[in-house]
């Protein structure tokens, strides 16, 4: 492995962060990737988009999130080149000439995100991945330009590390795995800002116990509590935050705004900033890309509550202002139900195409642990006292009991109102009457009349 | 004292906060102000404004104080009223009829706020007082629809209220005083958004040891520790924080950027959202204010970053990139300088007007303790064994060390480059030769050549 | 059911908890208890025995735990009372009537314990339930006096709410159940003092949820989740904390040391403290056992020391200075190896008697999540929106897996020397090199030469 | 400097901390001393002695304590070996060949103490530092036995580290001096355990400004604030829990039991256990010390309830059972009335000189903030840009007001009952009349009748 070095900052820079105490900065490469103009940007893009609707603490952005995937990274180098320093390069321990390039893959590991991704990619085709691999090696950006100053080869590398075909398994799987830096910032970030207790797992513990072995990275024997744990942890967020029907509302209606937005932008009923236009148009270029934000994609919103359109003026207007959709749980069996609700929806004077919506939360872009599959080598694997490997979920039965089956639910999201008669039974309108017989605890049910 | 009272919530409303655990709302008079534009509009309004630039945490918004105030103010409610009940009406203690005004106070103390509001209101004249009081008794708003509901007087109680012209001096000191449900509320939030240690104080025995008394609110012998360390965060805070010169930086700069685009719309070189564009030409109503926030802001700066007018892209580009100015610390003394520091910076090609300015923290708009002058009567008392009051800094001999002494400090502001030479000896440009000879350990100096 | 009144202090007592932050006391009879000798003497006993060998931080003592359990019944209680209050007799709900009867419960379900109560009651016949009925009900006791202040029936009350023979349902399991007071007291408390990070749970929310139905106690539908993660909590501190095998170790060292006093006072070879001395003739009454705690049993050990028989001055030397035992995993399968271990232990010099020792801790006193079997009543239930109920295993994959299996291992134990040459290859005495054999992985196994 | 180097552990042995996370073991000589009979005594000896006796929690002990010291200083060893390593003899950084002297005198700073030093040592002539020295460098000690596989040379030099002679001003200045890391750790630790809130300062903060200069240790310019904060809570400390007038009560009734002990020992009156007795006798060993601890005490204690000297068996009751004595606040104006109050105190049937006590906040073992006086040298410093070094005191308000003035309060201690009048107006006991007379706001007052 080729060794390469960043100019070391006279005096390191230090950023506080709520959750690891502080960022330590030690390369100007590092630095300058930071003050470039695509990382900063990430300053004005939510982690978590509309789940601060929810819970209300959540404002913390992708910005804090990369630099504590880069501080754990960091962190997780350190104690590899310490404890398990390569001696001989096929000894499977840890070849500390990788630690800048897995630096710069942790800060920049999520840098094509734009604002609302999953939504947004959704609707006008633009693929996070494949945006971050061109700001790393597009000449033109900030970014590329910090890395190239270590290297030419340099910024290549990087995107080779996010893109998972860089050849050392340590190095990707520091930051791309079951139990990777990401997920250990992200589970830690999200319950802080959030205010929910079950994020937290013994950080302090999983770093002790991390470990590099020929293959990836491990976790010895006596810390198989603490990673248990943070599969626990993950559970419990997914559960109670990532996936809350309220969050997912705000989802739903986000995306029909912009599905409508899209279906009436050619009849010019639409006020529409630069950048978003090209968008509208599909006809869009990287700098206008990095000219999203949560602000920009806001201010848009907020011109279209004036908008002639009245279907676009609402659903801007419960964009912004929080009105959520209700929803109820759905399963195989009653989903032949829905069209029936949707007629009743459409009867109460709601266009079901963008007033509903089946969600489920099993295609949510998170995905649970799974230690086997199109990517069987991801799993956590438990190293023994005489360096044999055992797998997480046989050493663990809640593990286990977690193990392979995605846990979340399928939800029809419709306008509050049809719960009318739900909620005040003296309402007499036959369709609200009607909608009632189909609901019971929160699930769609059939009729018992 | 009439008893104002609200539809109960059938079941009370929780919403999760990171700094209290849960705001817990029981009356619909609140679910309903929460639920207005008005009031969701604050999501979009950072609490720190640019001191998230120095503090990556600090994403947190108007919306979540403000909810915060709120629940401190029912909380001390529910203190005095197991407590101190008042029996008869002059004994001095709390009657709880007061309860839904003091908390609808409490709630939309701030609502008047837009973003960025200190250097807004000071280029634009509007004035966030004068506009809560507004909000409030509109019958337009929505706040103000929520508020009738009650009573048609109410929404002018609460007004009064937050305008401190309502006669109970215990309502109107829970939420604005030396030692009030706001600042309580802040200095814990911004402590746990930006990570610092600072504001933590003992805020459960603060509320063990508030009571009320005829002439407002006051804290028992027994807590005189618990207050005292509550300024001494306070007064840590503003040292650490909210007195940060980077941060003073980036408001330096968004006001040279507002500045600009004023000087320069008449020309027509910038492109404006609609909102914003009334606030330009002067000719603004308070629906045009309350489609501003954070976003709406940053998108026309975003835009002006390619506008023809040079300054004005280049102060947008460093505000939205965080291209900070640089400061040294002024005196008295040593100002008679500037005049010779702004020549050299214009022959560096700076225009002085756009690119320095003279900061004084002291005016800030965070005022320290102060127990005497123009609003004597807000000093903190300490309720003796015999009920006889003594005033804090008579207690305190850190109290009394910071009392009446504003801390903080006057730095001018300027680009960087303007340190060229003292970053790098080797720099031979005559200009920042000069420039060194001013500056030595971050003062201004006069020049010893 | 008759309503019993305490005199109600005039000033309400506070104590700081680093758990719950303050212990709340309004009641004199609370205080009473809490001044008694019985309760003050649990000052000297540690809530976790010998764990604090293993987390130093775990000194706290059985007089914070009742503290604490005392405060999280007071808290539920205020709960019920707020939200739950009985209307008519059989309505299912809280008769809040019942207060003062569970508080003291509460706070003195405990109160029987001594020093080492497992240990201890194993060698001496000692029950800590009876003898805590008695200090109830005994009426020479400071205990008996402050609750027949109450009523002269009110003893006998407290004693059969934790004697579980009370007939309301919802008292008992308040302090007694699968989700009681006590459990989530020493969760929290365990977790706090020894500085792990297992024993979190979202307690405000377990409590916003929790809520009597006719049979007890259950909790609302949409606090699952909370529910599920103190199950889960339970589960990890029982892992990591309560069957740690250095603490195990030191327990069975204690466990042999108390048994060698037994064995050889008789012979005179042994200075005792008088109230000791009474355990050991067999021939104590309720005094004595109140004289006892962890510092007298410790003095003895210490003096012990000094004793002229070798193997009771050892394990009190291995006792008092953390000299603990190795220890390995064994099987059914494998325990037929155990005869020619402690036959090759007795010739490294070792009475195998003193010396090893199979534990189990399986068997410990610590009961993990059980919802069948003889008490199958005590299954934690969860209330769906119609009111009817779910027990939580069928609801939570997590707890699905816990379920019914206990959790633990079945360790032999034995000096640490015996190691010698797993530790040190080059140990070439025959005795060590044969041990070696039966041990691999920290698990014994069948020789394999 | 010679260097000293210990073997090496193969494995890093890691202690669970609720402070520091956790303790990391490196050498084997640390290791050794952690396991030596002397240190392990220490988890007998309570940090703070009575404190528990007001904050329940706080019932750590000086073995966690000591080992907290240690921790801190290895990271303080671990920072300037990072970036201030000495390069010539003379330069005033860290030479790290230091490392393991300073560490093994951080761990052993307090092995002298004993139970309830402070009194102890006024009663009994001990001599806690003399002590201390004595176990590092006794042959027949296992600490001095660890300390010696280092070299010949070590244990004097360790000794001497403690004892402030050794050389290097640095080394002795890291675990001596106004912010070492002594205080450091008990603040934080204290705070923790007694569950208050003062004691938090920012540990990372100011172990990221710590640096060492040619005469010691001091603090970089931007961290002064930092320093200031734990200055503060210092005070805080101080004022709310080490001087908290319970705790002070029962430290009094412990000085009295042991005088009334000592006094009645010649009688035969009192059953003592074998070491305690050689200090009665005046006439004790270092053996007979390290046998003392909190549980022998006690125990002690607890025989001597059922002594015939009825005050010995008072006293030894109210220790042991939390029956604090009253107290009111006195000035050297109101001392003249104190022998009137004795009288009274002796009419009502208590004997003064057991029963009564001046006891002055102000002569406690631990010392305020101090930066003039005999050791003059020990003030903090702040080293600005260019290297100058400015005092405290003269950059910080909060330390200036706090500087050179010692915080406290001195107090007279009397039984209880003494104040029954000004508790009960309807007593009608004329002493009870006469005493109440004195006493107004907690205060010791001239009558006015």
């Amino acid at each position: 492995m080729k060794k390469f070095t960043s100019e070391k900052l006279h005096n390191e820079v230090v950023l506080r962060d709520p959750v690891h105490g502080y960022i330590h900065i030690e390369d100007k490469v590092i630095l300058d990737i930071l003050k470039s103009k695509e990382f900063q940007r990430m300053r004005r893009i939510k982690q978590l988009g509309p789940v601060s609707y929810v819970f209300p603490g959540a404002t913390h952005t992708r910005f804090e999130h990369n630099l504590g995937v880069y501080e754990l990274t960091r962190q997780i180098c350190n104690i590899f080149a310490k404890k398990y320093p390569s001696q001989t390069p096929a000894d499977g321990l840890w070849d500390d000439n990788n630690r800048l390039l897995v630096e710069c893959a942790a800060i920049l590991h999520d840098i094509g995100h734009g604002p609302y991704s999953h939504t947004f990619e959704h609707l006008f085709g633009t693929n996070h991945e494949k945006i971050g691999q061109e700001i790393i090696t597009n000449p033109n950006t900030e970014v590329n330009q910090a890395l190239r100053q270590v290297d030419p080869e340099f910024p290549g590398l990087v995107a080779s590390v996010i893109a998972k075909t860089y050849p050392n398994p340590q190095v990707v799987k520091m930051i791309s795995s079951q139990a990777d830096a990401d997920r250990m910032d992200y589970l830690q970030r999200d319950a802080y800002f959030t205010g929910v207790s079950y994020g937290h797992f013994d950080i302090s513990r999983v770093l002790r116990v991390i470990r590099p072995y020929k293959d990836g990275i491990c976790f010895n024997n006596n810390g198989m509590h603490a990673v248990e744990d943070y599969i626990v942890s993950r559970y419990q967020m997914y559960q109670q935050v990532y996936f809350h029907r309220v969050g997912r509302s705000m989802e739903v209606i986000l995306h029909h705004l912009l599905q409508r937005a899209k279906d009436v932008y050619q009849e010019g009923k639409i006020l529409v900033t630069p950048e978003l236009a090209k968008f509208l148009e599909g006809n869009w270029t990287l700098a206008d890309y990095l000219k999203l934000d949560d602000g920009v994609m806001e201010t848009n919103f907020s011109m279209w509550t004036d908008s002639s359109d009245e279907i676009l003026a609402d659903l801007a207007n419960r964009y912004l202002f929080r009105k959520q959709l209700a929803s109820i749980k759905i399963t195989d069996s009653t989903k032949p139900l829905l069209p029936k609700l949707k007629q009743l929806i459409k009867e109460a004077g709601f266009d079901p195409t963008y007033y509903t919506e089946v969600n489920s939360a099993f295609d949510e872009p998170y995905d649970a642990y799974k230690p086997t599959g199109k990517n069987a080598n991801s799993q956590i694997e438990i190293m023994q006292d005489d360096g044999s490997l055992i797998e997480l979920s046989e050493m663990s039965p809640l593990v286990k009991a977690l193990n392979g089956t995605f846990q979340g639910d399928e939800r029809f999201f419709f306008p509050k109102t049809m719960l009318a008669k739900n909620i005040d039974p003296q309402i007499f309108d036959p369709i609200y009457q009607e909608f009632a017989k189909y609901v019971h605890n929160g699930q769609l049910q059939f009729k018992t009349e």
